[in-house]
């Protein structure tokens, strides 16, 4: 399986669930996961065989409630984009009223990562259990 | 079942599918149409009950093929934001490599619409048959 590079800087891979490799953005700001579907060629949701559209939504509710309980964000941001990297790829990103982008999305033209301090990101990712 | 005022503002009521009553944005630069499910107080895809989570997708997934081979968009963008609207309504937008806000998404903290003239939407919502 290839996973573009792109998807890969500045990011941490955690675990593969049944459909997705699941990566954690080093972004201080939010809490930032993204999932893969570990399928080739493939660009579109729609493009999936209809059981991983199915495991899609489902790792896309069990990831979104786990950042929502262990992080109690305001509001999960959920997108599949792919403008920039056609590789499907699904952001799963706990968002806070204190935020510095707060309403708006964090997809913004201007946007540059605010990483962890790498201390910080350690302790972070060992308390992130994802079975 | 209520949907939000500031869903339909600038948008044509489609129709009604399993889950979801679709919408139309009067956005001329691109393909756009929200998905709202028609299940009251959800705010998060995971609090869907789970055979509304496989409709979601499946809406998503047929809404998306429709934008691709009717459009021919170059990319298809989907996602669940809510920061502003919190009632659970997804975005699937066809995407144009000349489109004024390519490769960004089109969630830009200055986005405003631009609508389309009145004829050439009504020409257009003429043919869009979602069934």
């Amino acid at each position: 399986m290839i996973i573009d590079e792109r998807l890969r800087v500045g990011s941490i891979e955690l675990c593969d669930w049944k459909l997705s490799r699941i990566f954690f953005k080093n972004e201080s700001r939010f809490i930032w996961f993204t999932l893969v579907p570990l399928i080739n060629d493939t660009v579109e949701i729609y493009q999936l065989p209809q059981e991983a559209q199915q495991d899609l939504i489902h790792e896309i509710s069990v990831l979104s409630k786990y950042v929502k309980d262990r992080f109690q964000p305001d509001k999960i941001n959920v997108g599949a984009l792919g403008n920039i990297v056609p590789q499907l790829h699904v952001h799963v990103i706990g968002r806070f009223r204190n935020d510095p982008f707060w309403p708006h999305s964090i997809w913004q033209e201007n946007y540059s990562p605010e990483p962890y301090q790498e201390s910080a990101l350690l302790a972070l990712l060992k308390t992130i259990h994802l079975g």
